[in-house]
This record gives C-alpha cells, structure tokens and sequence, in this order.
C-alpha cells in the first residue's frame, strides 16, 4: 500500500473537530457514508470530517449523490477523491468557503446504511472464536478438518441489515429444550451479538472470471463495523445440515462509515500461520498478503443495559480484540469467494466473522464470555448478563493507532433490543 | 382459492397459438416475465400468450414496464390485470386491434429473469430428497431430527441467479479426496442440477411483523422453475458447519415466466401428513393449508449431450416428479421465514429445493440417480453419465393437468455447461 500526503500526521483542518484528539474522523481520515436532511429525503453520499458530514454532491466532488455508483467506480476516482477532500479541507486550503457551504453537522443529520447492500456472505475468520464455539460441541476435537484449509464462508440475509441506531425486536423461532421431546415456537432466550468487521465491495468482476489474490483489493472499497445479532437456541436446532438461517437474519447492524483501504494503508500487518498450520493453497497465498495482508484494528464490544442508560453511563465494555488475529485476510475471502466464477458487485457485504482474540476474556460473542450461559458477566452496578435482555445496547468500537500517524476511527455501530413481537 | 371465468377450459383466444393444445401459455395461464428487444434495451414487463408476449405497458395495461413494482403491488392489481388480458385476449375482444399491437413474438425478443431477484432462500422441502441424500451420509438414520418440524433452509446468492438459456463456466474450487493428506485446487468432477421450483415474493411485510399462515399466500407472487446447479465434490468438503456455499454459487437457472396464484389456482392439492409424523406446529397449520396448500405440478428434467444436439435431439428425460409430494408448503415457507421478524421484498426467490419423487426414478438430481456416482445412467446413443460433462444441457420442465381445465405450463428452464476457467 502506497502512504502520501494524505497520510501526514501532521496535517490539520480548518475544521477544529477534525483535530480533536478525541475525533475518529480527523483529516487522515474520509470515511464515506450515506446521510439525509429528512426522513423522506434521498439518501446522499457523504464523508465524514470531525462532526460534521460533506455532502459530495453539493461540494462539487461527485456527479451524483448514489454511494453505490461511487463505491463501484474503482480505485482511481476513490483516489483522486480522497485527494481532493484533503486538499480541500486543509487548513489554509483556498477551497475552504466552498467546502464549508456543504458541511452539514453530522447531529443534524440521519446516518443510513453506508450504501444500498447487495449479496451479503458472513465469513468465519477467527480461529479463536471457531475454536472456543467447537469446544462447546466437540471438547476434543473443535476445529474441523477444512478450517485451515478453507476460509469458511455462508451466505445472509441483506434485507435485514440495518443502520447503526435502529432497534429490532427479540426474535420468535423453533426452540427445543434438550430433554423435550418437540420443540415450541417461543420467543429467543439466548439472544447475542457478534463482533464483526464488514467488508464493503468495491468494483465488480463478471459471472466466470475469479480475482487473483494479487487483484484481490482492487475489489475492495473499505471496512465498516458490524454486529451479526444471533438467537443461540433458535440456532442450534435449526442449523443442521444447511446452516444457520432464522437465528440470524431477524437483524444485523452495519455501522454508518466505510473507512476507505486508502485510509487503513498505516495499519497494515504481516499474515502470518502459526508454527505446523498448513500454508495455505496458492490461490490463497501472494509475496503481499504475506507481507502486509491483515490490518491492525483495534476493537471493542460495550453494553449499556436500560438501568445504566438511565444513570447516565455510557455502558461497560465486554471485551476487546484486534482485527490482525484473523486466521484469514480480506484479499484471501476475495479470492476464495469468486475462485468458483461467482460474481460480486458493487455494495455486497462480508462480515469477518466473530473477532475473538487468543485470550478466554477476548470472546466476541456472550457464548464465548458467559461459556454457553454457564458463567454470568457481573458489572460494576450489581447487574449481570449471560444473553441480552430487553432494552440492553450493544455498542461496538473500532480505531486504529500506530506510532508516526493519527489516530483514525470507525465511528460507532450501536443496536437495541425490543421485546418480542405479541404475538410470541 | 376463487375460481373465476379466466379459468374457464373453453375460453379460446383470437390469437391462434394460444389455442394450440400442445401450448403452456393458453389464455388460462398468462404467466407474468421480462423481455427485451435489443440487447442494450431496458428489460420490460410482458406476458406469455401463446408463441408471442404482450408488451404491458405498451397495451397500456401498466403504467411502467418494471416487473418488481408489479410483482410487488399486491393480489388486487394482479387479479384485475388477469381479468383484463384475459377479457381483452378472448376471440371476439373489442380489444384485439389495440392488444394486437402490443405483442411481439417470444421467438424475436430476449427472454430474462422474470424480475430483479432480492434475497435468495433455498428450502428443502423434499422428505424424499433429504431422505436419499442423507442415507449417502448417515445409512442408519438418513433424516435429522429437526426435519419434520422446521422448513429447514438456508440463504443463497442472489447475483449469479441467470435466466433460462445462459451457459456457465464449471466450477472450479477446493477438492479433497477422502485419502488425500490435503485438498487441491481443481475443476469441479462431480458437476450436478437440482430441479426445483422457485417462488417469486409479491408483497413485501414490514422486518419484525410476521406473517401468519393465514396470509402468507397474499406475500406470494407465483411460481417459475429452478435449476439449483451444485458441486457435489466441492460441497461436500466445504459444507460444515455452516452449509453450501461456493458448491451453489457459481450459477442457478430461473426459467422467464412466473405462473402466478391465480393460474395455479384449479391444481391445488390437500397438504397432508404421513402417519406417525409430527403434525406441523401451530404457526405452520391452518384449515386452508391442510385443504388446499399443496400444488399439484407435474416436473420434468431432460438431459441433452452435445452428440444429442448435433443428431438433431431434444434430449432424453432423466426423471419426473410431482410439487405435491413436497414435505412443506409455500405458505409454510413464508410463514416459518418470517416468524423470527425477517421483512421478504418484492422479487425475493424461494427455492423448494430439490424435489425428488417418492420412488428411486424419481430423484431430482444425478446424485440421487446415479447413486453418489457409482451406477451410470445410459442413454439410447450409448453415452452415459454419472456427472454433468461439458457441453451438456440441463432442461427442466413443468406442467399442470387436471379434468375439467385446461393445461398449462411452465415453459422451460435450461442451462448449459461449458469448460472451466482455463486457470484451473
């Protein structure tokens, strides 16, 4: 990955929330996302800045206000995008007043979807959480024989992915007790999150032709985070032989900025197998997804139950890990998913899968963190969870830090639940 | 389901094909699909009437030619655009002269996907399919536990959906012999179709409203053909924990016309239970499901070899099966993939999956046929198969008879197979 000026950690807006240390979005940063004025208004492509969005169109940037045509147009024009916004934004940049008049404050605004979701595949990236999840299952044997070999993907449901902010209700499904003979619709009582990054496509490719893993990233846009929602015992009776299907796609929340590949470029990381792991098929293996292929993201997992809503606290974090874990790359899940001919466009969606890291307290789930609803997690108020409860927030964070650069951020991917539909 | 005078076995169209014994598209059927005319054209709403398509927005019968606004506009308009084409279609219609112009033969246009497919599911309704399959794995206990309770199914890809007569590249992905120390990268050897029928989703609900058994059929639009084309080598090494994904994704085939509900609505057939299973759970039963919530549609898979092409043959028919003998029904599908809160969007697909007749001939993929591989099926030529060679052609087919109506079809559903990736 190319770094420039862009990169510059000594570059400073005219904008004064951009250089809050604090800020997720200062200048080296330009995620993009999708904004309206209104509830029935269009949604426009914008870019974040500090606390304030720029809508591209009104700035002159783009042609049209479709994130989508934006985010399909490819490497160049993201560049010379990203170009233009820093320049613009500098401070001292002559281009100030006619930015400043296509600033909107982003407090002031709806956040959306980043862009309109076409096909959605969840990966299973983290051999940490895959581990801890087969154990549950299979004490002595919990990784499959294909784990190591194939970057397990499935595919979701786009129709339920929404912005971060929106609530959803506990979802109703087939639950069966162990003991019982039949199960019983009711409503889900192992409700959990999923701490995920969400891989946005950038430029598509035609129905035959695979991407190379050296091509991998040039069908890439950015990385948005996400919260693949899942009702554990909906899941587990439901899930064989096809996979997981009603426990998942009730709702999952993407958050509203795609931080671009230009601006994770500082924060990339060696691949690397651990000692007796296969290496993996050279379809799967470049000198560069060797070199720098994983990112450096730190992440973090919150949850602000309504008792601590209503003392004023901003929740308690669950747990923390880091992107660079992940058994499998971004330009491996490019490459394995279009290897058969499969053809992706611009908008679709893969989740990393759960971002467990190697340590017990780095679960990304409640059903690593609580072992299955075994052992409850107590917060300093007195109250403890093992499965969300009604009214409980999950907030996930993302940032990025590295010595000589800024600091930048993905915002926030916030979701609540809502009791079940009466009819449970 | 209200039978009206469209359904009348004696209506006769003033266009003469209509009226052809051997067609699937008499006045009784008017199958809803796209067409174009040239092929940088916008794709335009039409119906099947005979050998021609009447051109809806040019007939001045819709206001657009967009095949999901129609799809999704609800059973009202659908009924009142049946009654119109079937009124103005009837020999002796003042309206001949203007729906006369808006046809145009199906033999001079582009025939595509019926609409803009959304979210893709494919079901596995077949208890003989589950059943057969299963034994290959599990001799002793071939079905799980959870089959006769829940419609089991899982998400599909929607971009790699193709119309009827679009040819695909054999797959290429990871193959593992079962004495292989490690899984290679390779063409696909154990290349399969699925024969299925897909559901067109008319309606959309609201994400976290359910819809009741009682209504589900309001959601449905109709009905076309599906070719779930399957990697039977590459599934089945990639498929755990979390089912089939690039084994399906290369390619499916949906045949160009939605026989819609109301076509349907002289074949359907009582939904019934055999003894000692599981009746289903409330939320999956109703007095109308168990009257009438089974379609009775005759299907047909052909096979077609380059050599057959070349003599001039139409191909030779591998087996025939039956929608009735489906273990779940429509409604059932929608009412079970909604309970969790899942919204469904107009040109959402359903696949039935595969659906195999109670007897061994009647299995609806060469897996079940050729047993796994090892008994090959022989052709009059002398050629055999086990697996789908290149240059072999797939056509699905699929009608519906009963005393006192007229047949109607479902046209047909063809793909063809062509060499892999020369990367391979």
């Amino acid at each position: 990955m190319t770094l420039d000026d862009t990169h510059d950690q000594t570059l400073q807006s005219w904008l004064e929330s951009a250089n809050d240390p604090a800020t997720d979005f200062p200048i080296q940063n330009l995620p993009l996302g999708r904004f309206r004025r209104d509830p029935n208004g269009p949604w426009l492509a914008g870019v974040a800045i500090g606390d304030q969005v720029v809508d591209l169109q009104q700035a002159g940037l783009v042609a049209s206000g479709d994130a989508n045509a934006l985010i399909g147009a490819g490497k160049d024009q993201r560049l010379a995008l990203r170009k233009a916004l820093s320049d613009g934004l500098r401070a001292g940049s002559l281009q100030q007043a006619r930015l400043q008049a296509a600033l909107v404050a982003q407090s002031q605004v709806e956040l959306g979807l980043p862009c309109e979701i076409r096909d959605y595949t969840d990966f299973y990236t983290s051999v940490h959480h895959a581990t801890t999840i087969g154990k549950q299952f299979r004490p002595d044997n919990p990784l499959l024989p294909n784990y190591k070999w194939v970057p397990i993907g499935y595919h979701g449901r786009a129709s339920s992915i929404v912005a971060s902010g929106a609530s959803f209700r506990r979802p109703r499904g087939q639950l069966k007790a162990p003991d019982a003979d039949s199960p019983k619709l009711g409503a889900c009582a192992r409700l959990d999150y999923e701490l995920e990054l969400g891989v946005i496509v950038g430029r598509p490719n035609p129905m035959g032709d695979p991407v190379g893993i050296a091509q991998a990233e040039d069908h890439v846009f950015g990385l948005a985070l996400f919260n693949d929602w899942s009702a554990r015992d909906i899941q587990g009776w439901e899930y064989q032989p096809l996979g997981p299907f009603l426990s998942k796609n009730f709702a999952s929340t993407l958050s509203p900025w795609v931080v671009t590949l230009e601006a994770l470029a500082p924060f990339r990381a060696p691949f690397t197998r651990p000692d007796g792991d296969p290496q993996p098929l050279p379809y799967l293996d470049s000198p560069a997804n060797r070199a720098e292929g994983a990112f450096d993201i730190e992440l973090e997992v919150w949850l602000q139950t309504p008792k601590m809503r209503e003392a004023g606290s901003e929740g308690e974090r669950l747990s923390t890990s880091n992107y660079k874990d992940a058994y499998w790359t971004v330009a491996q899940m490019v490459a394995h998913h279009t290897v058969n001919g499969c053809n992706l466009a611009s908008g679709d969606l893969f989740g990393s899968g759960t971002l467990s890291g190697p340590a017990p307290e780095q679960g990304g789930s409640l059903m690593e963190l609580s072992q299955g609803g075994k052992k409850p997690i107590v917060f300093a108020n007195g109250e403890s969870r093992t499965w969300l409860q009604d009214g409980d927030s999950i907030i996930l964070r993302g940032y990025c830090r590295r010595d000589g650069f800024r600091r930048i951020g993905f915002g926030e991917c916030r979701g609540t639940v809502l009791p079940s539909h009466p009819a449970a």
